[in-house]
């Protein structure tokens, strides 16, 4: 491609709304341009990348047997109500109506209309195992869309849904797609870690999701350097560090003055003990009644994990509530003497004496509490966040916390859709069994942005080989004098017999402009042909990743190229 | 693929409710499904075939210089509304709320977001020539969604867009996309042709569409076998057939009784007179005023071309209408004593005499008019349709009138949409202009449709080579002797280590069953192994397209496939 002729609309300055590198650099390099909140147009120099991402995706995808297809992107509601999501999804699902009234959706995934293609086609255990994939726009109304394409309400996403008779099968078809997965981020250039992670709304018996670190990642995860261990937050485990008790025989609860100081941070300040030795009490409401949780002072609670223990929604207790059921604020609120509840104690307090709680009752709390006999937890289960420090729940080692982006997710589903939905197979015995199911995805977009998040320096992107919009760029300074011309001309000429992938710059443009866009474009490999460099029959030969820049024979850059 | 595991749910009968060939042998070839009215899941078979169509339109498009981009098809509204068409698409527009209650759309075209992110980026000339492509699909709420994919609710459209600075610029970008087109048609094998068409509410200046001749097409056009003219129907010219008047001298008007004679047919028949002497007077209602439209009675008013005359949109008057302003039923109108009102009549005819009119009274009619002195048209034009067996506008030919299929479409745009979005650039003078487009678009669901409705018999689909979803299929016959299977498996690896797309029928089920599904999914070369040909070290090879079957070497079908 001539630049002078393409499409690439680059950008001096970083846009103002854009705060993370991927995003001002989609932007500056004419790659996206926002239409609304969330939804983007992809332009050419961005779409190549995608188009690239996409091929390795396929074949990956192609090579474990699955076969892609295409569905449709309107829905009829009714399907989604077959299985609740139409509900479930909530707000984050686009609904409209037809001309004649007919309410229909727009699919955020698609695991309904898989299920209503299985039970149309399935017949017996001979026509699985199945793998279907498909490369198509998603569309969720996410309530706060933000940094880019990271999270946008369209996206591209390879989803894929896995059919078989057991377990078995399942098994195997989620491994295979965890292998897919792997080659497929290595293709990328991607450094990434495999975590186990909540199933959320999904559903399900075990789920992983694929993430590489970068601080402006949304999600966090818990990594172990020793032994590889990673978790999203959601469900990681540690081996917490022990709160240390004063050792002063039994401990006898008194209650103390403590006005004004309603949080950790005030009480502890106050009462000169370390936020560890105090325990926060939270309620939440679920199921329509409260529930006591008490975590240590230091602590935070994960909300996912509280999900999990309660098997059901839940909101955090209004003020108004909290007043109500315990006549005082939620910063004095404590177990001991409080209004009948079920009480879930996260477990590192178990066992734990001379704690400090509120006294439910304004400006007071109670010192030298006993877990278990001051106040009996109805359940210790694991309810915190694990933390940067604490140790590897598998070896000697101690995790370390950091923020990270999720590229891919992978589910075993089960039979909750299809059960729902009536996709069922004759087993071998001719008896109906409900399809066993695993569900897979990759959001295309967040290769791309992890890339860039990875491979970028203050001049621009510095594209990884696999997902480079353009293999070479081929710059020529002075287009004006006919030698420089002639030259790059046959040089392009050539270089397209050969196969590159390359963009000519052939603007009339200063030379720094040119080598301005070439770095911030971040296409890897930079060929410069200038009145100079021809005078010495060379080349001036620069690497993007390395900036190593040389004045070099044509035909050992090529060499070099070629790897 | 091994047809063992691969989905493709092949079916015997024709499902009900499919009418047409293409769209019953895609549902029985396992193709497609219907999700909902209008609405297709592609199904792996046949987004094969689709995947393929996209591949020669991406070469194609690219050939002429065009950069593929991908834009949302969420919109906002507003966008829409700058140009007047979220009103001017009606209820084919999906429209919704996001959940914030900003209203949106799915776009059933492209040319606003076009026009938005021309005037975001292109400055000046220099931006300029640009040709913008996708593949990507369109939503619109048609009101008889119908013949499966021909004319769905959700379909993937390649749409392009061209954007110049002068109108040599368009003539230049619209001839390039006509030499692409002609190329992407000719590759997909279909005998397609092209005519001009109406501009409709795409508006602009310019038109023409590719079109597939089909007995179950919806457009209708005019053909001439001698000198290769063809026109949609919408503005077809022909040299009509002139009306033969009896040699009687002056005609005198002369009321007679037409007792229940409403229809050109009854009258006709009832004064023994060639439906063609009669006048066939009709009255529409155009910006809130009645117009008298009169053409001949064997003639068929061409709404388009109405259209086109009067500028404006137009409705038949009701009958409580028609009352009013004559005091009489429609049945029995005429030009002669008639209110006061424009009258536009048919060039056809223009200076009849010895007419048959209504006498704007019941059960009346009028003989001996004569158009010029009995009544005054306001203007004459072409407002028929054309009719096989006329001349041709450009030779001595006579025209044939058959339906057919849309599969592409190029449009001169000019400057609607630039003008209405602000999309301008400077010109070499520092003018501001607004940029002239053009819009292009061919439907690939309809290039595999048609390529089925050209090329099928009725045991199936008989596929061109370059649209084929695999372009051998091996069958091995009798599987369970060690020998076919030894032989199949080894040529299947074989075939694609030589690069073939192969189906390999591996299943263990009848030969008659496995003939059956292989001439009904209709992939070009059957290589069939069986204990009888692997005896005579040869293979059963048939070719779909003639139903040729030979015993021959193997090297000898490979040479064959091979070309």
């Amino acid at each position: 491609m001539r630049f002078s002729k393409a499409f690439i609309p680059t950008l001096k300055e970083n846009p103002a709304d854009a705060e993370i590198p991927s995003h001002q650099l989609m932007i500056r390099s004419g790659m996206i341009r926002q239409l609304a909140a969330g939804i983007y147009s992809e332009l050419p120099f961005g779409w190549r990348s995608a188009k690239k991402a996409m091929q390795i995706v396929r074949e990956e995808m192609d090579r474990i047997g699955a076969q892609e297809l295409f569905l449709p992107s309107l829905n009829p509601i009714e399907v989604w109500e077959e299985t609740g999501r139409a509900a479930g999804f909530g707000d984050e699902l686009f609904r409209l109506e037809d001309r004649k009234g007919r309410g229909m959706c727009l699919a955020p995934t698609h695991e309904e209309i898989i299920c209503d293609i299985a039970r149309g086609f399935i017949k017996s255990y001979r026509d699985l195992p199945q793998i279907w994939y498909q490369l198509q726009t998603k569309m969720r109304d996410e309530p706060r869309p933000r940094s880019g394409v990271l999270r946008g309400r369209q996206f591209i996403m390879k989803d894929s849904y896995s059919l078989d008779i057991d377990q078995a099968g399942l098994d195997k078809s989620y491994e295979l797609h965890s292998q897919a997965y792997h080659r497929i981020f290595e293709r990328c250039g991607l450094e990434f870690f495999v975590v186990g992670a909540s199933s959320g709304l999904m559903g399900g018996t075990g789920s992983q999701e694929f993430m590489v670190a970068s601080e402006h990642g949304e999600d966090r995860v818990a990594l172990c350097p020793g032994c590889g261990y990673a978790a999203n937050l959601e469900v990681a485990a540690s081996r917490a560090i022990p709160i240390a008790d004063p050792d002063e025989g039994d401990s006898e609860i008194e209650k103390v003055s403590t006005p004004d100081t309603r949080t950790i941070e005030e009480v502890s300040k106050f009462l000169k003990v370390k936020p560890e030795r105090l325990i926060k009490t939270l309620v939440i409401i679920s199921e329509e009644k409260p529930v006591m949780l008490l975590i240590a002072g230091d602590d935070d609670l994960e909300e996912a994990k509280l999900q999990g223990v309660l098997g059901a929604p839940f909101r955090p207790a209004h003020p108004e509530e909290i007043e109500e059921l315990f006549g005082c604020e939620a910063g004095f609120l404590g177990p001991v003497n409080a209004p009948q509840m079920p009480i879930i104690a996260d477990s590192r307090i178990m066992g734990g004496k001379h704690r400090i709680t509120g006294a439910n009752e304004n400006h007071f709390h109670i010192t030298g509490v006993e877990v278990g006999r001051h106040f009996k937890p109805d359940q210790a289960a694991n309810l915190r966040a694990a933390r940067s420090g604490e140790g590897c729940p598998n070896c000697q080692e101690t995790l370390r916390v950091t923020n990270a982006i999720e590229i891919g997710h992978i589910f075993k589903l089960g039979t909750k859709y299809s059960s729902a939905m009536g996709a069922k197979f004759l087993d071998a015995n001719g008896k109906e069994q409900p399809i066993i199911m695993g569900s897979y995805g990759i959001g295309i977009a967040r290769i791309i942005a992890c890339a860039i998040e990875s491979n970028h320096d203050k001049d621009g992107i510095i594209w990884p080989l696999s997902l480079t919009p353009y293999e070479i760029v081929l710059i020529g300074i002075n287009m004006k004098e006919a030698e420089v011309s002639i030259q790059t001309e046959a040089l392009y000429a050539d270089l397209l017999n050969q196969g590159f992938d390359v963009l000519f710059d052939d603007r009339d443009l200063r030379p720094g402009f040119k080598f301005k866009d070439a770095d911030l474009l971040g296409i890897p490999y930079q060929i410069v042909i200038s009145p100079k460099t021809i005078a010495e029959d060379k080349v001036e030969f620069k690497q993007r990743n390395s900036g190593a820049r040389q004045v070099i024979k044509l035909e050992e850059a090529l060499q070099i190229i070629r790897g």
